[in-house]
């Protein structure tokens, strides 16, 4: 079992170099965001991943939690790491300092988050949905609301939930049939939620549900959705506990992985009906939830990243250790460890230039957001959102689908041992495979992608992405450099397919929307492909410049693992153009009968 | 809970227009596979496959295996099924008839194998275990030890195992200590085994063990291993069972999937040593093994098709049931089945599109294999062995590497109700996880890919299969059909592909091995992606052929499939190439340190 070290020297980079950090911190409001303060932060969080949630990780896995008459104890160890996280104040530093929280730039905090998340997957969920809570009542809640509850969920003593799913409406949110009865200044709320993140636990004192249910005379479909604060226990005028709620926790799933986070059936009203207090407008529901919908895809991005890096260190850890046969081509002499043996090194650096490019795109995202938020010309602020939600649907399914394969791959690395469970290379596997589920499956980020974020604008944002990466070929194909010329060259071909792609999609999606959906997931794929390897391709033309710094070990590494992408990774884009641009009619032939 | 029910329609027209079943059955001594004793035999297997074996598959994952003081109990139902199993005949179909079994070529017997494998992956590797014992007995056991054992081996009344694996040889057996001291006629084993299948349980009253050891003046390495029979309980000569013999089951391993197969650390030799009888000669066990590794690989290579085909089915009946959302570009109108919704779709498709191109490879392999063994003239035979060899890890790596891919997509088609272990789509991602690594992993298989059966012979037998994949591609010219024209079109790229990557493979071999190797597994999977694609081209031309018949529907959904494969899987050809040729350098460029 290896333990997790955050890679602050990649996330550094990834930071600076490619996300660019300096002018976030120079945006009005950033100012505290000094190079020493985030190094210090980076630091600290580092160590408290390595101390205090990764040694907990399997343990969640093994023990899972139990729920018995409505309340759920989670895996030893976990409460108390809970209790250590909201006092250290990380739960707060993401969030804004109106309600405690340190109003850090999203760069920073994204980079602090892959720590929680690569170090104990399970854990991390819970800060997570809190957070979520935390935006929806922010943007939306009333002041009343949001004085009684945000302190608290802002410092982690009461922990936040999503309440969207279910049985019946999983992607279809539409769907929802929880009903919610007005009564004085607040609604009693009945139905039953599924799939409900840490909707039930003994690390806080109060948890505070956010809950989509439908008012009487809600109109059908998505523009009848309400959103409601919901908490486990009421909350007195003068922020003192009252009395439960209706509510309880029916039982709670036996799932493939994230043992440690308990994924809640929530049984709304089972008797007078539980109290919960309108958010934002009536029946503008799903408009206040998708504010923290963007944030979770690309937490949920995010930790595709995560543990595909858990997932690397504990496969490189083995790698230098396991001795086994000679190196290929001796004849003599004895065996060596595989990290030796080329096929193991192939799957470490497939492993390893993947994550690099995965993590640039996240941090990345993360800075076109820091900008839309804080730059203080509106035309750069919408310049920058339009691209945090281009990059978002990317960020989740790309990285996400990525990491089933890292994490298999983690596994493969070890041999047998690594499908033994103790051995710790599987769990990785299986908490990975909820990622490119849960938030909108990788169907659901791509349609969002081809309809919303480019066939809307007419690609307006993909070309300006497009525009971007053609100045970084001229500034590869101006380097002289010859490992500079192969990226160039295999860049190009990523880009002329997005190009090409991107062009049928806008010609196809108006006239023909089921061909275009049927080219979505290979879209979203292209589109991350290309986009990583273009910051793999600009971290190179850094490196190139470094490689005489006392650092050039990491420039050498770096510049490496940048045509390693383009040389293994980049040309998957053009199997995606094929699928995109022809393979639609072979997707969408056969009956229904026939399958 | 979906059920499995074979797939016999497909099977056989991999066995008939495919693999060549008339031609096998034509061969001397298959005089009994006449098409009524085939079908008959498919028949009877499916149902055995699904009233008995698929009933009990997720008990068995529940449930596990448990070991105390040595004695292992399976699951609840598989002691039962197994009795079953050896009655009805099924565990000596695929053995020779001189020891009970029935004779009938690899062909059928793999159809039939498949069909355990999918409705009950950890049952039916006791049989393929014991199968295996079974023919390195047959082709290197002494006359006294064939009598002695086989029969009740080859009906199933006891089961074998293969006990290669130290915990310091894994893949490089050269590694292996354990000791065998010669005593009158027979030897005294001692040593620890490690990931012993079916190493001990309670479904047959003895377990006879083939082991590999050293003996006391054997040369070092490869070169200095023996193969043992090594059995649980000592058999006497009118072959009743004798005294227990001094080996033990020490404990079974915690694993993540497979979990109704125990697996085994056996300890022999804890007291006066394990009596062991020496099979074929001294120092040459490491060859006797290999004898029935091949039929292993090709065997774990037919799980990847078996467990995918049930994660097919599984996904398939979710998709069919599952209502969800309206159809794409719909503004008015209900919610549908998913199945009507593009991505699904293609989900489906490519699960579809790969499983019959992988059962068509499996199949064909199989048939070689029957030439080989039967064909009167000597060339003929020769010309198949290596066809044969050729093709085993290729049938191995791909269809395993599929299956990782498939069996994860069956989850993804089931959405948030897939991660839920009670809905059955985990086990089968969780089985099919061992599967590319046991029996030697994709890496090992790679390198004899590259090793003995590319550069060996010069590319000999890669040339004979590219000839027949040129046939193939003029007589698909030749067809006058716009999908037909397609497909030759990216057979065309795929075949170019794999000449260029062979051609470089040759030229690179011998002078830099290391280079060769790092583009092993592209190289395999570059081949599998390939072949299946010539076998799915064949399978469109045999359909265009039959769009007028009664059975239209499995000919127009064949071609259709085929086109989809040709568009979407097909030009993963080019990426692989790419990785081959021109990315070694970068795979091995890194130091040690800097990863």
């Amino acid at each position: 079992m290896t333990t997790y070290v955050a890679p602050t020297r990649d996330m550094l980079f990834a930071m600076n170099e490619l996300a660019g950090l300096a002018a976030i911190a120079a945006l009005p409001g950033n100012e505290e965001a000094t190079p020493d303060l985030v190094e210090a932060i980076l630091e600290e969080a580092a160590k408290f991943a390595t101390e205090v949630l990764a040694p907990i990780n399997a343990q969640g896995d093994r023990q899972g939690c139990t729920c018995k008459d409505g309340a759920v104890t989670t895996a030893d160890g976990f409460q108390a790491a809970y209790g250590k996280f909201v006092e250290s104040g990380w739960n707060a530093m993401p969030a804004s300092p109106e309600f405690g929280g340190q109003g850090l730039p999203s760069l920073i905090s994204t980079a602090v988050l892959e720590m929680w998340k690569a170090s104990n997957m399970a854990f991390s969920l819970c800060q997570m949905l809190t957070l979520g809570a935390v935006a929806a009542l922010e943007n939306h809640g009333s002041d009343r609301d949001k004085q009684r509850y945000l302190p608290k969920m802002v410092s982690g003593e009461w922990t936040g939930t999503m309440n969207l799913t279910e049985s019946q409406a999983g992607s279809d949110l539409s769907a929802v049939r929880t009903k919610a009865e007005p009564e004085g200044d607040h609604y009693r709320i009945t139905g039953t939620k599924i799939f409900i993140t840490w909707g039930e636990h003994d690390m806080a004192e109060n948890i505070i549900h956010m809950v989509l249910a439908r008012l009487p005379d809600a109109p059908e479909g998505t523009k009848g959705i309400s959103l409601f604060v919901v908490p486990k226990f009421l909350v007195n005028a003068d922020g003192s506990l009252g009395r439960r709620n209706d509510l309880v926790c029916a039982s709670i799933e036996h799932k493939m992985g994230i043992h440690g986070s308990p994924t809640a059936v929530m049984a709304f009203g089972e008797n007078e009906g539980a109290i919960g207090y309108l958010v934002g407008e009536a029946n503008r529901g799903l408009a206040c939830m998708f504010t923290m919908m963007n944030h979770a895809r690309l937490n949920v991005g995010l930790e595709g990243v995560a543990i595909s890096e858990r997932a690397y260190q504990q496969a490189l850890g083995f790698a230098r250790e396991r001795v086994q046969s000679r190196p290929i081509g001796a004849t003599s002499g004895g065996p060596v460890a595989i990290i030796r043996h080329p096929d193991v090194r192939r799957m470490l650096m497939n492993m390893k230039a993947r994550i690099e490019a995965m993590r640039a795109l996240a941090y990345f995202t993360a800075a076109q957001m820091d900008t839309a938020h804080s730059h203080p010309d509106a035309s750069e602020r919408a310049k920058h959102q339009a691209m945090t939600d281009l990059l978002t649907p990317v960020v989740k399914g790309w990285c996400t689908e990525n990491a089933l394969d890292i994490t298999s791959t983690g596994i493969q690395v070890h041999g047998g041992v690594g499908f033994i469970e103790e051995t710790g290379a599987c769990q990785h596997m299986r908490d990975a495979r909820i990622t490119t589920i849960y938030e909108g499956t990788t169907g659901i980020q791509a349609n969002d992608l081809i309809g919303r974020k480019v066939a809307r604008d007419q690609g307006a944002a993909v070309k300006l992405l497009l525009a971007e990466m053609n100045d970084t070929l001229a500034a590869l194909e101006a380097a002289g450099d010859n490992e500079l010329k192969v990226i160039a060259g295999s860049l190009l071909g990523g880009t002329l397919a997005l190009e090409k792609s991107t062009d049928w999609l806008l010609a196809t999606y108006d006239q023909d929307p089921a061909s275009a959906a049927a080219g979505a997931v290979p879209y979203l794929k292209l589109f991350g492909t290309v986009t990583g390897g273009w910051l793999m391709a600009r971290a190179a033309l850094v490196a190139m410049k470094m490689l005489e710094s006392p650092d050039a070990d990491f420039y050498r590494a770096k510049k490496i693992t940048a045509r390693f992408y383009a040389e293994h990774v980049l040309p998957e884009a053009q199997v995606y153009r094929e699928a995109i641009v022809s393979g639609a009619g072979s997707v969408l032939a056969l009956d229904e009968t026939m399958f």
